[in-house]
Order: structure tokens, then sequence, then C-alpha cells
């Protein structure tokens, strides 16, 4: 991934230091296995985990740069590092393993250490919406389906449907770190051929991961695959929310904006031309994320034990993947955190439609009085109508209306456009998102 | 979806009369859950529960194409057919919904009847795929990794490693069952205007569903795409054995076959011509099931409290993915059913690499001698290149190898070349894969 | 594709009457390019040619369901209904031919079937935003870049712009179209085994069709795939363009209204309650359409001279896509032609950012005056930003502030603010758009 | 794009000094355009020219972290460096731009500069690819449908296929290098609001490219994603024939093999295991480099004239999409030219179906000798089938029926075997595919 779309900790999990770091800790972690049965005496291993905290890759790539083969590369330098001070460690070093349980096995440390960084930055997000949520339970505004006012929300409300969004996407991750976490040391197509179960089992429990039950050459790809779709959704709701914003910014709209620098240009001298960009970018970085998925869905037929199609993928996909929703989280919190909220804007903006947000209220009240559907319904339209190629407002049209003043009181009527009503169900809404 | 590809059954689940029964059972369970607060007699509900359960389709479309509004076309036809026996009711349907709250909570139940019959269906393939893994345990064949032999395995355990994988797609088909078990009564933004949350809840609880915690007009859209998701990922696993048996069966290798039809006609006069047609189908449906992957996710960005966008892509895509994988788990299931298998071609094709399969125990028996990795390495690969040259066992040219004789008897050697050996975990395997 | 989204020319190209009749124009077409050598007398093929035109669909289908493969199927179809009448016609008949040969030869004509058709479609699309481009030259309103007001543009000149990309999209189908226009007659693996490619060439001549360079079994995929992205490409302009008329829709902004059927009823009681639901169903159409990209991509990398796997990928997708777009273009005219434009709102939008989408104009005014840049942004943003928190006219700030009127005078300062000047180009762009 | 997949050529395509080198060329050539208006110095356009040609990117950089704006920090790099020298060209550069103007103008430039790199990379493939075909024009091989024996073929003919695919693909690359080429200098909404038409015309002339007829901010999408669909297809063309190998180098095949350097290490001592890794590394960057598809089609759709989010995409997509297929040509290139053929092997292979691959051969000729096709067909599946059991050669078979012997002469019957038969139009298609 491009510079700078990058941020340190996450760029840290892929690099190539922690690479052969994870790497040698799977190496080490079977020759501690292997220490009883084949007598590697405990010096030889305690000079082998020093070793393994060393920086090294420079030597493996040089190593490297020979055999073109990084497996053989770490094993080699790592060898000439110990070959007298542990020959034994040195000699069962890599010992009945082939490369992918070695590569497969750091895989799943790197995507957990990734999913932990993600699943951090979920809930700093979670707790900035639920905040401002809180704050905003009961700043009301235009509630808009296509985009035209429908009926009232709040603000607060919209933001709870945010944070429910989100707490389901922080499982997803949850759970797909656990889909990932598995390692595998069952050889060259998985059938243990020189190494046990048991010792696989014994690895993989130092390393915190669980034994895939049962691999070819590699973990089987539908667990990446499966990893990578927790990824892209996330993206997806922080699509859905910067879309939310940016469209709440427009010029006509500006409920909304996203957080500007003080040092800031908009592109011209229009000190109105705030325009949503981070949000926009945003969305970009959604639709490439998302764009990787069908490499990663391909990548699962491989052909019988293996063949290393999904190695380039991979090698792009899991970096560029992560690090992009990482940018994401921390772009999208920095926004939650600066966004400047137009509560009486909201509230002017609600006028404009003349109180028929409150239509279906009316419609109802008029059912309840035992009014048939069909002609509540068009009463209540003919009044509407009349307020829209009017422009009065709807509550003097229903006033105005001998048909519906039958059936309505002033009292009725007024408990029709009464906000607060709207709002009677919003403790309910907040304690099952958790945010009560 | 092209009739050639729907099963009776799925195709059910989403025909004209299925949906309306299941729109119609939330607005029946909707009035039941009103009847006591809004007075509506026992047997007017009793009326309408009788209206459910007939064949309405052909009412609802003729009414459909006046109001273009199927909702609407629906609570009239309803309507008609109770006005006389059961006015209360009628008054009371559709009370405080918005179509959305219809439509979605029976989307909710349809895909999970789609669910069940999919889970079904892949119950009975892991039964398939398991027997004859138990059959196959100690049919040994050639390991391949880069379509090239690397090591001995059996045809049982390459089935245990399916199995695995298959019983990953079935957690997964049931975990997302319960991701899209929600419905939502939260009314045209989901505010709950004008219904409260717990009469959501007894509907729900009736529908034996869950309610949306917080809702737009809309059940949240991560929801389906994580529901896709899973069918995307059994396609795909669907599509790696599908293309594992597409190479076993090629004319050079053919140590499976699909089943063929004994009127069946390959399409020239050649007899051998049994060309792996079903297969080659399931890697195509395969294709097309996954790419509606990113129509899915592009739907979870609705628009403010929710666009009509997402609307038609469903309306394809539901119903496509669920036939398109309810048709290939049948296909694939008859497929394991009547698979010819070919044990002596398997154990002939092992042959034909001169026991260099062998190898890498050589290699390591040599280690365990107490020689270095290096030279190890090397003793071995001369010996093998000599065999690949000459086309003599690679037995033999270790045998005749003073260096390797050294360090190896004739029963090391033999040892070497014992298969029973690479199959001393396979009691291991099958128990990892519950098929023990 | 369901039925809802079908329009019935184009299925009649899908359907399988169409579809025999293509194939058999296939078999027909060799038989005349035989009759020579093979002594086929005159009046056989005449009797053949009729069965051409004969419905056959039924009598296939029914041989289909016993020998499962169609080409077969309509060779014992004809054969049946020619034996007596066409003996030597009979046995020549699919002489030398693969199944392929006719099928892809048969869907080559098809394809060109939908391209007419669809090609037919933008023309009529680009008529109607032709002459509305026209009609609102200079019919000013907000050019808004981040959905925020930028600069002054007319409605005609948008209109412009999709009048250039809808060429564009033209000219790419008609590309396509020739793409396409491929049949082969190359046999069982492309190699001519059976009849010279010298036949090929006089029956795809007879066919209006180029022959197949080199072929497999098949048409190399390549072409399909690019004919897709055509379609694909032409779904995301009127995705674009469905996106603006949306987002102008907008209850705060309200310049235009799709069409609204006079008893069409929006979802409540609301009069203004006008959704853009034709244009948000358009986006929808869209996503599905591209969606189906990766597996057209997919199907090119076919094995060796051919597998089956595009097949059933093709039967969905081809018709699938063209039914789609050709959708879309007559619901798209549809929405251009009775698109409700209201001008005094675009006028009163621009109004409402106080003149600042001039500033640029005053910025180049003073550099053409000598002022250097960096000082006239400065003193450009501070009028600007008093007037944005002020709410007074910018003009107004403009003439209050001393540095700016030393460098413009009142004249200096109206010319900046004079629309016309805006329009000086749009002559240049209508021609350039040839529109003018 | 990650180093490993990057070739140096390409990646100055798009490093930081060739793309503010290109931007910089825009802004020259407008001050060039307006030196005569303006009156702007003749020596303080040669001073600008000199600028234009020293490295920058530092330096732009540097202010880019205070303003976080590219183009302005590009503006006051030039400006600063020129402020003594050329005070007129300093006051008028970006004169009448937005940044747009300069960014897209730039990256038709970049595009059009990796154009040129993917023709020549093309191009060096079918030359390669073509002198294979010359040279194994008569190499027979069996030709395979669904990966069964079907019909004989020649390795050239294969090869003059790919040939065939590569020169569309090339055609493709070259169209679209058009499709790019065009420049924009119409302001922040299209209009020309500031700088006429014929600026911008000029502007493009002086830079070889054309002007946009109708902009918004930018040039229209469309025009990169069809770009990037002719890269899309280029890799996928490159996949099918990676794919083709890796079927061709499988163990129990092994007619053609990869290169293979002589120090390079198959993974375990067995020196057949030469594993076709870099065919299966092109698979894998296919599946990458058209996952990006669908990203660049959704960025078609931007809101009014224009929003930013397309601008992250572009970013990662277009430098990656060019480098990974550059360094796939690359690649390929070195495949064909050390590819390992094994026409023996191809033989070998070609008889282990016992001569059934000439079963059409024989039944065309029975036709041809008046037999009826039913009966022809049955009577040549009789023997293919005795053959097929017994694994007595086809022709054997054939000899031995009575029923044959009636109308096949063995002379005739030696005919059907004649490979030289099946080659008798290799000329013609040599000739079509241009190879001749």
């Amino acid at each position: 991934m491009i510079e700078r779309y990058q941020r340190p900790e996450m760029a840290a999990v892929w690099d190539d230091e922690s690479r052969i770091r994870r790497m040698l800790e799977v190496e080490a972690a079977l020759l501690e296995s292997l220490a009883g049965p084949k007598r590697i005496p405990a010096r030889e291993i305690r000079a082998l985990r020093e070793v393994v905290n060393r920086p090294l890759a420079a030597a493996v790539k040089a190593k490297e740069a020979r055999s073109s083969h990084d497996v053989v590369a770490l094993v080699e330098a790592v060898s000439e590092a110990l070959s007298r001070k542990a020959p034994a460690a040195v000699r069962y070093l890599h010992y009945g393993l082939t490369s992918s349980d070695v590569l497969d096995t750091a895989l799943a440390m790197q995507l957990r250490d990734a999913s932990d960084l993600l699943i951090r930055g979920v809930e700093r997000v979670i707790g900035l919406v639920s905040r401002l949520a809180a704050r905003h339970r009961l700043t009301w505004m235009a509630g808009r389906t296509h985009g035209v006012h429908a009926e009232p929300i709040t603000f607060g409300f919209k933001l709870a449907g945010w944070a429910c969004e989100l707490r389901r996407d922080m499982e997803r991750l949850r759970r797909v770190r656990e889909v990932v976490s598995f390692g595998k040391l069952s050889g060259a197509v998985g059938l243990y051929a020189h190494l046990a179960p048991v010792i696989e089992e014994k690895v993989c429990r130092k390393l915190k991961l669980k034994p895939e039950p049962v691999s070819t050459q590699v973990v089987p790809r539908d667990r990446h695959a499966e990893y990578f779709h927790a990824l892209a959704l996330s993206a997806c709701s922080i699509e859905r929310f910067a879309t939310e914003i940016r469209h709440l910014q427009r010029t006509e709209v500006l409920e909304l904006e996203e957080p500007f620098g003080s040092g800031q240009k908009g592109s011209s001298a229009m000190p109105h031309k705030r325009n949503p960009v981070l949000c926009e970018n945003l969305c970009g970085l959604a639709r490439l994320l998302r764009s990787y998925e069908t490499a990663m869905l391909e990548d699962v037929a491989l052909w019988h034990e293996r063949d290393i199609s999904h190695s380039s993928v991979e090698r792009v996909v899991l970096p560029d993947a992560t690090i992009l929703l990482d940018f994401m989280l921390e772009r999208f919190a920095r926004i939650i955190k600066g966004l400047n909220v137009y509560p009486e804007r909201m509230r002017e903006n609600l006028d404009r439609s003349l109180g028929l947000v409150f239509s279906q209220k009316v419609l109802l009240s008029l059912i309840d009085k035992g009014l048939g559907r069909v002609k509540a319904y068009s009463w209540v339209q003919r009044c509407a109508m009349k307020a829209w190629k009017t422009r009065l407002p709807f509550r003097q049209t229903l006033e105005a209306d001998p048909d519906i003043r039958r059936f309505l009181s002033e009292k009725d009527i007024d408990a029709c456009f009464d906000l607060a009503a709207y709002g009677k169900s919003l403790d309910a809404i907040f304690r099952r998102a958790e945010l009560a």
C-alpha cells in the first residue's frame, strides 16, 4: 500500500522484520518441542531464542538473493549465526517441515496481530459514536428516505444505528480473528509424514494458535477469504456513514461538517467551500478495499494439495486490506471527534417541509377514531396536497378541513404534531443500542 | 435464475405465493398483537388467519397492476376479502407500518427457509464425503503440489480435508441463518413513531425472529451481505473439489471419473471421452455466484434512512444465489455418490515418479543418524537426480551410493519406503475430522 | 432475468425459438456450402430452408430430455422432419462440425441482434438528452463539487456532458458489436480437421459474420468479456446520471423531479413525497449488471482447447446483461422525457451562497490588474469570509473593502458577477458536443 | 505495489519526480499559450522551462506538508524558484486553472507513457510466441477438451491461437491509449469560466493530447474504466496461457516445463520437483489485477461536477495495474523464451489414447461412402468401445469389424489415421495468424 495510507503500527505488523520474527518463533517452538526426543541441549535452545529477537531481515534478504527461496534463506541465516554455539539445534532446525508450515503459521500470527489493531480501532470508533449519540439524543432533524423528508428523527438516533452496525463489525472482526488463528505443521502434503500431529499441537499451543484439523500443504484458504470479508464489511459500514456525512454537508443541507483544519484551504476563495474530502476519501477507500474480495474468493480453489497462485494475491491484499481499514478507522475516528453539528440548521430544514412529516400520525389518529383506512388516507392527502401547493403549514390546512375536524379536536391535532411523542421510544432504542 | 438450475423446493421459497404468505403472516401477527389494545374481536383474527393460507398471488398481482405498489396491493386484496367478515381487522391492517416492515420481515423468513434447505444440502454432502473418505482411508495416491508429485497421501485423507471444509461451510451457513433472522416493525424511519418497540418484539417472537435492535426504514444491509458471503464461500469450496475431480479425470491421470449416464454421449465417438462436464459446470456456477458479491457489498451504504437501490439487486441476487447453491449442492452430492474411483490407477501413477516421493524421509533419516542438513540434502539430491535421469528406481540409486550406505542400512532404507509409515497419523487425522 | 426487467424485443433475442433458429441457420448455411462438393440436390436445400423458419423449440426440447445434449437433439429433430424429403441433406447435416461450431456461431448472431437493440436504445437517449440540453442551454444553476457550490453552470451544459458520455457509450457498443461478430466452423479442436477454412469463410459470409482467425473448440472468450464490458460501462454512465437526478431531487434542493404517474403513490400521505425511485432502481441495476464483470473475466482462461465452465456463466450473464441494459435505457429515456425541471429553484439555490460562486473571477481580475496571486487570494478570502459570517452578499463586502477598491472599479466588480460572462464558451461547448 | 513486482521503467512513470514534471509541463504549456495575451516576456517562459526539468519533488513535498494540497504546493515551490527571474510568469502561473486541470492532464500523459511500455511488452511477447509457433508448427500433440484427449493438434497451432489473442490485446491497449490521451483546462466546473476552450486546445496540442470535448471539474471517468479493462483482459490472456503451461507440466503429462534456474531448488530433494511456480504466480497476479475492475467501474458515477472519491482508488489502482501487467508481460516473455518443450513426450501422450482421437474421421468417411449418420456413429462407437476395454489399438478393432470393412478399405482406414491430413489447414491457419 502506498505510504499515504499507512499508519506505523499496522505497517509494523507486515514489515520484513516482523515477518521473519514470526517465522523464527515457529522454528523455535518446534525445536523446543523436539528437544526431548531429539536430545537438543537446553542451552542450545536458549541460544536460538536469543537469535529470534535479533534483527535478521538484512541477513535473510542477502541469502534470498541467491537461493530465491525465503524460508531456505532464513534457515541458512540462522544456521550460520548458530553453527558454533548450537550444532544440534542447527541440525534439527526446520526438521520435518515444509516451508508453508512456517509461512502459514507465521501468517496466522500476523493476521491475529492485525486483528487486534483493527478491533481496537473499531472499539474506539464505537466509543466516539456512542458519546456523540448520547449528546444528540434529542437533537431533532428530518428523517429522510429516498433523499426526501419522511418523518422526524433525532441525530442521536441515527448515530445509535451506526453504533449497532459498528458493534456487528466488531463481533465479525473478533470472530474472524479466531477463524485465522490456526497454525499447521503437517508437512509437504498435510499427512504428518515426518512430524506427528502431537508435535503440531504442542507448537501451536506455544504460539497460542489452534492446530488446523486437516490441512494440505497449506492452511485452507476459505479461512482467509472469511477473514477478508469481515474487513470488507467494516469498510462498507464506514462508507455508509461517510456517505451520510457527505449528504448532510451539501450547501443546501449543511447540517454537519467534517472537521476542517484552521490552515486548510478549500480549492477556491470561497470560505463556505469546506468540502467533505475526508469522507469522500473514505468512500473511495471502501471501493478499493472491497474490490479485493474477488481475488480472495478465487484463491480458495487451489489445485490438489496446493499450488502457489494465492501467494502473490495475499502478499498484496492482506497487508493492503488491513492497512487500509486501519487507516479508515483512524480517519473516521478523527471525523467523528471533530464533527461540526448544526442543530439549528437541522431544525430549520425539518421545518421546510411544512409539517408534512407528521402526516402518518394524523392518518392513524383518524383510524383510531373509527374512520376506515381508505377514507382517512384520502382526507389526509387532500390537506397535504393543499399545503404543498399553497406553501401553507400542513397543520393549518388540517384545521381548515371540516371532515377532519369532525373526527379530530384541536387537542387531537396538537398531539399529532408533538415531536416529543415521536421520541417516546428513544429510551428503549438507546437501551437496545447499549447506549443508555 | 433460469429454469435449468432451479430445484422445486428452493424455487418454492421465492415464488409469489410464498412471498405473499410470509408478508401476510407479518400482518396477521401484528393484528394479533394489537387485538388487545385496539379491541379487535378474536373471530376477526381467525378470519384473517384463514386468508393467510389461501392462494392470493393472482389477486394481489391484479391490484398491483393499478397501484404499482406491492404492499398496498396486498393490503387492498386482503381488505376486500375480509371487509364484511372482519371490519375491525381490516381497519387495523397494516396499522402503523411502513411497507418495509412487512417486506424485510417477510424476507427474513424466506432467507431462513432458504438457509434450512442449504444446511440440509451441506449436511447431505458431508455425509456422502465422509462415507467415501472412510472407504478410501488407505487408498494410496500421489499427493501433488503445483500439479507435481510431492509425497504419498491417501484418497480418504484428501476427502477428510473436504469434509472439514464442508463442516466450516455448514457452520457459516448456520451462523448467517441467525444473522438474517431479524424482523423490524419500527416504521418509516425506524423510530417507532406509531408502534412501540414492544409490539415489534411480540410480532417477532410469533414469527420466531429477533427484533432488529436499531433499524432505519429497513433492516441494515450488512446482514444480507454477510449472509451472501457464506453462500459464496460454500460455492468456492465446491469449486475447489470440482476442480480436483477435473484434474484427476484428465486422460493421463484418470484416477477418478464423475458419474456418467449409461445413455449419455461424450461429444464424439471416443468412448474414453467421458468429460467431467458436471464438475466444469460447478466451476462456472461458482464464478457466477461469487460475482454477485460486489453488488451485495455496494448495497450496504444506502442513503440516509434508506433508498431503494438495493431492492432490484436483492430481487435478483437473493433468489439466484440460494437457488444456485442449492443446485450445486445437489449436483455435487450426485457426483460424490456416483464417483468412479480407480485405486489401481492411483497406485500406478504414484509409482511413475520412481519412488522419489519418499526422498524427504531419506533426508531426515540421515539427519537422525547425525549427519548435517546441508550434506544430507546434497547426497539425497545426487541419488534422486541419478534416478530421474536414468529412470532407475530411486531406491536402487540410494543403495548404490556408498556415502549413504555408511549411514543407512538396508533396513533403514526399507523404512523410508514404507507407505504404512506415511499413514501412521491417519487415525489422528480422521479423529480430528470427526470421521473416526 | 426476472420478468419485471424484461422488455419483449430483447427477451425475444434470447428465447428458445430464436436460439434454435440461429443454430439452424448455421446448419443450413453449411449445407449450402457443401451442396456442390457433396452433391446435395438444390430442392433438398430448399426443404431444409423451410424447416429453419418453422417453430421447433418444443420438438427439440422433447428430444433433449432424452439425450441431454441440445445440439444432438436439434440435429435429430431436423433429421426426422426431413428424412423423407431430403435424405442427402440429412446425411450431411452437421457434417464435420462440433457442437460449439453451431453454438458459438449462433451466439455471435444473438449478440449482434442484442447489440442492435442496445445501440438503438442509446441513440434514442442521446436524442432526448440533446433536446433537453438545447432547451436548457441558458438555465443557470449551481455547479457543485463535493456536493458544495463551486461556480455557476447551466443545466444544458450539464446535459451536454451527458450527451458526450452517451456518445462514447454508443461508440463502444458499436465497436464490440463487431468484436463478437465472429463465427467458427473449425471443428473439435479448431484445426479444421474435417472442414477446410474456406468452408468456414463461406458460411460466415452467408451469416454476415467474420471467421474467427484461430479458434480452439470455441471462439476465444476475451471477445465476450470485451463485449460485456461495454455494457457495464453504459450501465455505469446511466448510474452517474441517475445519481445526479437523485441528488437534485432531495427536499432541500428540488431542482429536478423524475416523472411521477398521476395515480402513483409515494409511500405516505405526504404529497411532496415524490421519491426518485426510478433513478434509485437504475443505480441498483447498474450494481447488478457490473457485478457480472468478474465472472466474464474468469471465463477467459478456459483449459486447453476448451472446457465447458464458461457455458453456465454465459447462459445467465449474456441474457441478463443485455436485458438489464435494455431495460435501463428504456427507463432512463422515460425519465428524461418526463423530467420535471425547476429553473426558478435552480436560480434560488444558486443565490443561496451569497454570490461566493463568483470569487475566482474577482481573484483573476486582481491578478490581471497587476496584483500578485498570494495577496489577491488573501484579500478575496477576507471578503468572502466576512460575507459567509455575516450573511451579507459577497458583492457588498467587496465593495466595502478599500484594498480591493483600489484595484477594481464598480464596473470591474460588475463584470465579475456577470452570469453571461460565465456562459461565453457555451457555443463552443455545444459545438464540441455536436449539439449546436 | 510491493517492490517485488516493480520493474524500474514502469515504476519511473509513477514516481513523484515524473508526476511533478508532467504537472509542470501543463503549467508551462499554459503560460506559453498565455504569453501573447498576457504579455509574459519570452525569457521568463524560458526560465520556467528550465525549472520544469529540475528535480522538484523534495521541495514540493516540504510545502505539501504544510498546505496538504499538492497542486498548491507545486505552484508555491515553482513561484519561489522563479520569483526573481520571472515575476510575470509567476503571477500568471496556474492562471484560471483548477487543480484537476493540472492533475488530470498530467495523468493522461502518465497513462500514455505506461501504455507505451505495455504495448512494447505485448509486442515482445507476440514476437516470442510467434517464433515458438513457427518452430513447433508440426510438433503433434493431443488436443484436449475438458482435459480429455479429443483430436490431434500441433503445439505450433496452439501457440498461433495465443498469438492471435495477444494481437487483440495489443489492439485494445493501443486503442485505450488514445481513449485516455485527453487533457482538460476547463476550470472548476468545466465551463471555461476563466480560460477559453481555444487555450485548452493550444495547451493540449503542445502536450500531444486531445482536449476533452465536455468535461466537469475532471475528465470523465468512463475513460479510465475503459483503459483499465484493456489491462485486465491482457492479464486474463496471460492467465490462460500460464494455466495451459501449468497443465502441461504436471507429472503425468510433462510436455512442457517453464524455465528453471540451474541453482534453483524445488521444495524437496526430488529432482523432478520442478514446479511451474512462475506460471502459478502469473495466475495469482491476474486475479489481483482483475479484482480492481469493480473499483474502477464504481468511480464512474462521481457526484455532480465531481467529488474526490475516485482519487484514492486511482492513486493505488492505476500504478498497481500498469506495474503488475508490465511485470506479467516481462515474466511471461521470460517463460516463453526459456520454455522447455518435449515433443517426444507429446507424441507419447497422444498415443496413449489408442488412436481414438481419429474416430471422427472414420465416422465422416463412412458418411461419405453413403452410410447414414446414425448407423455410422453406432459402428464406430462399437469399435472404439472395444479398443478402450481391451486396450487394443482402435485401428485394429476397426479392421476386425466386418461391417466397417464393407465400407472402408485398408487404404481408406489408413487415410483416417494420417496425421498429415489433420495438418492440411495449418498453412491457412498460420497465414490467418500472420505467422506465415
